[in-house]
Formats: structure tokens, sequence, C-alpha cells
């Protein structure tokens, strides 16, 4: 329990009406809800679940920017501010707020399994899952490989993630109608999510320099999962008209690659005091994005023994001044302007398919200010 | 698609009062129909989607003796049987067999899971998933950690196949408010088999010789997920009264049970020609069971230096002479004849908690035939 039990946090005043700034920490308050019921249900069973839910609940309460209860939270905002829905009156604006805060669990899910496959050490400061379980069989002297105990629990602690956020998602409240249309975008959202996921690992091993791969992993890892589905299963739940789900869907797709676009150029060209990451930290890690898959294509056609230094450095980079000369053959190339180039008219064509539908001008606002900010259209 | 497609396998004609026997057939067809629409969602995404799709095919449609849709169908068969249950008339008997044929899907992914937790080599005489995955990265020359690259996708198939039970079982045609009865038993039985897992590995690698816990492992991975937590779901999707549900999961329990303790008997004393596996596998591998952890404390209080004798062998024998002298001392210090007394007093104990309801003799028989078979009680 990270909240002084005292005081407990609450989502009582909750509106239909509240802003998107607002969701973050209300969802934050639904999740340690959420698993002060778990821990009454599991922790009697032994010490070792105990300590299983306390992970997960340090992983899932511990940080994270809500970007998908966010957009969850402005698909059902859109559909009762001119989007043609309504909301049956079995289902309160708490409910809404639990059944968007369970994409928190998929998340969970998919970043304690991406760690293993990643092999990271550290998230948010912290030891990953697999970490700390390794580290716990180390302390107690246990038997056996103890990477290999952690990467184990890890991998069941992932999977009681996303077994949580399905019972968050339909034990919310939410009225079994609304529950019903959400079915889609959340059957969706997951399978797509997995299949990004299945094809990004495929890209980084196969060593592919074809940019509709890394178009596809935008597409799918990235855009539906984060945005375009959220933004439609907040709708449908919100109970939002064809048209309104169309157009959040088409304007959440070019958000969503746009803000993978927008971070891909931050792994190359960001200020390690902003990113807190390493400067060229993709560049040193290899990562296979558009960026530099069309820079790659572009050096090729241009200037083929420039290619091969770019080739050659991605991936086995250390030095600053090898990331500064692999940067700019990727300026060069044009390719730096042409990403940049994409995420502007990306996020244009959102803001631009935003506003040509009825819904009310306060929603389009306030999710066009999320989209900036995360594809610094203004800058 | 392992069905000739010119002649689709159907269950149209499957009715409410089908046999139990009938079920893992029935559920194989269900499985390939399910499959059919998921290629076509999702095949086109990409060929690697398309192959993790089909190495998902294959390993769920490609054998299992189907138990958890079994019980399934058997709590539901009970419900409507004396139960106190009805149908509503939008479920079909073909809806109810695609909701408990979901199962598999878990169990698929506790599976695949478990088999890069265990490191296995192969399942059912075919590579496991991490294997097929590892092999066809070596085969196409990929770059990278071949082994890494398995597990990586493997996890990902495995949370596909979860995602996917969740989707089969939402989406079986079940009416709405079954569907919502069934919530508990679904949301208890993925949990509980999960805080079981991470039992087991954790009673493994700890090296724990407490009896309590094997037996924890053996109540919530075995005895809940297996019977007693299907029986309950199948009950409730059958709409049974409380006394039934209460009567089944509590029969269901105990059959859990007395099949892991049989399973463990066999484990160590079984014929390799019957198990299909290395005789005293158990104790090769070191197995930590309700069996051996008894035959240590009782021979701990008898005769210590034979139990320094089995703690030393548990886990490290290898010849077949060396087997039987750890079975002679398993035999010798009664926990042999404990185990399988303790599977006769559960499976007797089952029996006449089913018979001491009203549920129609029929199911009943059917369920004590199942139980009998699989703790060989008769033998």
């Amino acid at each position: 329990m990270i909240h002084d039990p005292t005081s407990p946090p609450t989502t009582a005043h909750w509106t239909v009406d509240q802003p998107l700034g607002d969701v973050p920490a209300a969802v934050d308050t639904e999740l340690v809800r959420f698993f002060a019921d778990r821990h009454a249900d599991y922790d009697s069973i032994d010490p070792v679940v105990a300590d299983g839910v306390d992970v997960l609940e340090l992983f899932v309460t511990g940080g994270g920017k809500r970007l998908r209860p966010l957009f969850a939270w402005a698909g059902a905002r859109a559909a009762l501010s001119g989007g043609g829905g309504s909301l049956d009156p079995a289902t309160g604006p708490a409910d809404l707020l639990r059944a968007v805060g369970s994409l928190e669990f998929i998340q969970a899910c998919a970043l304690i399994h991406d760690d293993i496959i990643d092999r990271s050490d550290t998230r948010r400061g912290r030891p990953t899952t697999h970490r700390w379980f390794e580290a716990f069989h180390r302390d107690h002297g246990w038997y056996g490989d103890a990477a290999g105990y952690g990467e184990s629990q890890a991998i069941l602690i992932g999977d009681l993630a996303f077994a949580w956020a399905d019972d968050m998602f339909m034990d919310s409240g939410v009225d079994a109608a609304a529950l019903a249309r959400a079915r889609e975008p959340w059957r969706r959202m997951r399978s797509e999510v997995i299949a990004g996921q299945m094809l990004d690992i495929a890209l980084e091993n196969s060593g592919s320099e074809d940019p509709t791969m890394s178009q596809k992993v935008n597409t799918y890892k990235t855009a539906a999962y984060t945005v375009e589905r959220p933004l439609h299963l907040g709708a449908t739940l919100g109970g939002a008209d064809a048209a309104t789900v169309d157009l959040l869907r088409t304007a959440g797709r070019d958000i969503g690659i746009a803000f993978q676009l927008k971070d891909d150029h931050l792994g190359v060209f960001g200020d390690p005091a902003v990113t807190g990451k390493a400067a060229g930290d993709d560049l040193r890690s290899g990562k296979r994005t558009w960026l530099v898959m069309c820079a790659l294509a572009s050096a090729d056609r241009s200037d083929p023994a420039t290619a091969a230094r770019l080739r050659a450095g991605i991936g086995t980079v250390t030095s600053d001044a090898e990331v500064d000369d692999l940067r700019q053959i990727i300026v060069d190339s044009g390719a730096a302007e042409q990403n940049s180039a994409r995420v502007r008219e990306l996020t244009d064509h959102a803001v631009a398919t935003l506003r040509s539908g009825h819904l009310d001008t306060g929603i389009v606002d306030e999710i066009v200010t999320v989209a900036d900010h995360l594809t610094d259209r203004r800058s």
C-alpha cells in the first residue's frame, strides 16, 4: 500500500467531464484500490504469492504516464461530447475510469515481458522484475540458476498482470452492453500489440532494412496499442456512433505513428538531460527504426561508402564522436528531415481529422494538446 | 488447417446431453474453426505473424486430453441435470462447447511458458515452442542469440494464447448473464494457476522439504486449475444453484489432488512403457512431490542415514539401480502406501460427495468414471 490508509484516496467525485490531465492520478487511485482487493484475495495462499503481488503492485503503481487510460478516457469523453454516445444510468463515471485504468495492466505485462526479452536490468530507476526475483534467489542462497529463476517468475508475474487487466476491465462496474460494445477494440488491441512485438523482435534479429517492416511495427506495437485502440475502446464504452469511431481511430493511428517517429528522432538526436538516456542511445543499441532505414536507403543511393560506415556503426558505436559521425550521416542523407516532416504531416492530419467531425471543441482541443505534447509539433 | 476443407467438421448436432467422452473431439473441431477466423484476421499483417499463428495452432490442435473442457462440460451437464440450472434460450449447446473449449488456450499459455521455465526441448514428440523459434532463427542465419530469440517469441505466443482464451470464451455465443455468472471461476482459475506455478518454482528452487508447500502447489496448480474451477465454471454457465456449485467444487478439489498424487506415484514407480518417461523420472529430475517429502520426513525420524541417502540421491541419480534403491527407501518409509491411501481416500470422498446431492445418476456416473480413470482407483 503506497497511500496512507487513514486518508484513503478516492475517486468519488469523478465526473464524466473530467479533464484528460486528471486521468493519471485518478487511475493511480483506482489501481491502488484494485491491489488492496487482490492482496485480500491472494496473500493468504503463501508469502511467495504475496511477494509476487507486491512486486507487481510496485511496478504498476510506481510510475508511468498512463497514456493508454488517458486516450481511452478521451474516447469516452468524445463519445459523450458530440460523438453520438450516451451512458447507461447504471454506469457511473468511476466505473468508466476503472475500465480505462485496466489498460495499465496490459502495459505492465508488455513491459515486464519486454524487459525479459531485452535483458534489461533497470526500469524507472529500479531493478526490472526478473532482476528482482534473481536477486531474491541469490539473497536467499537458493538452489539452481538465479537468473533462470528470475525470468521464470517474471514471465508468470507478466501473465498475472495480463489476467488482471481483464479482471479490472470486466469487473469495472461498466454496464454489460457497453462492455459488449468494447469487446472488439479490447480483442484487437491485445492481439495487435503482441503481433507488433513479434514483428519487432523478428525485425531486430533478421537485420531487415525494409522500412515497411518498421512501419508495421510502428502501426501495431505503438499506434494501435497506445492511441488508436484506446480511443476506440473509450469511444465504444461511451456508445459513440460509427463515424466518430472511424474519426478517432484515424486520428489515433496518425498520432501514434507520429509519436513513435518523434521518439525515434529523440533516440538519435535527443538531449541526454531531457531523454534520460545516453546521447544517440538508439545508435548504440542498434535499434532498427524507420529513420535509420530511410537513412540507409538514401545513403545507398547517393554515397555507398558512407552507407557502409553507417551500416557498420549502427549497434557497434560507443564513443560520442562516433555517434556524432552517424548523426551527421543521417542528417546529410535527408532522413532526419524526412522523419520530422512526417511527424508534422501526421500530426497535422490528425488534428484536421479531429476537427472535421461534430465533436465538441472542448474535447478536441484537449486531445490536440496531448498530441502536440507527444509529437512536439509546436516546438 | 488440419482438416480437409472440403468436408468441414461440424458441431451442429451437438446437444446439451452430449456424453463427456464426446467432448475432446468436439473441442478440437471448435478450436480449428477458431483458428480459421484468426488466420483470416491476422495473417495479412506479416508472414512473421502468420507463422506465429501457425505455431500456436499446431500446439493447440496437436493433442492433449482436453481435461479442463471435459470437466467444465461436466459442470454444465450437472447444473442442467438436477443441479438447479437451466439454459437461456439464446445459448445453444455449441455456444457452451466453445466456452468450455476456450480453456485449452489457457492450458496452451501455461504449457508454452512452462516449457520455457523448465527449459524443455520437446513436448508431445515435437520441439517446444521456444525451440521451434530458435531453430527458425538458426535456419535463417539471423543475427544475435538464437536461443534468446526462441524464448522471446515463445513468451509472446503464450501471451497470445492467454488473450485468445478470453476471446474464445467471451465470444462463444453464451448469453451475457451466463458469462457474468462465470466471471468468478474464470477470474479465480487464472490467478490460481499462476499462483500455483509461482509456488512450484519457488518450491523447486528453495529446496523446501515442507509437505504443506507441496500440498499448496497441488491445490492451486493442479486441483483448482484442472478440476475444481472447470467444474465451477461449467456449473455457473449452466446456472447451477449454490449447493451444486459447492458440491462440485469440493469433489473437484479432491479429484484434482488425488490425480496429482497418483501422477507423482507414477513419476516414481510408473512403468516407462505406460508413462512414456524414464523409470523413476521424478527421482532423476528431483521433483519435490508430497510423496518424496513424506518419505524424507519419515526416514528422518526412523533412519537418518537412509534419509541422507534419499536426500542426496533425489535429482542426482542416473542409473536404474540407483533409482531402484531410492524407490525401496520410499516404500520402506511408508510414504508410498501413505500416498496411495490418500489417493483412494480423496477419490472415495469425491465420489461420496457427488452422490450426496440431487444430481442425476447419469452425470454423476460419468464424472465418477473419469475420476476413477484419472486416479486409477479401481486398479
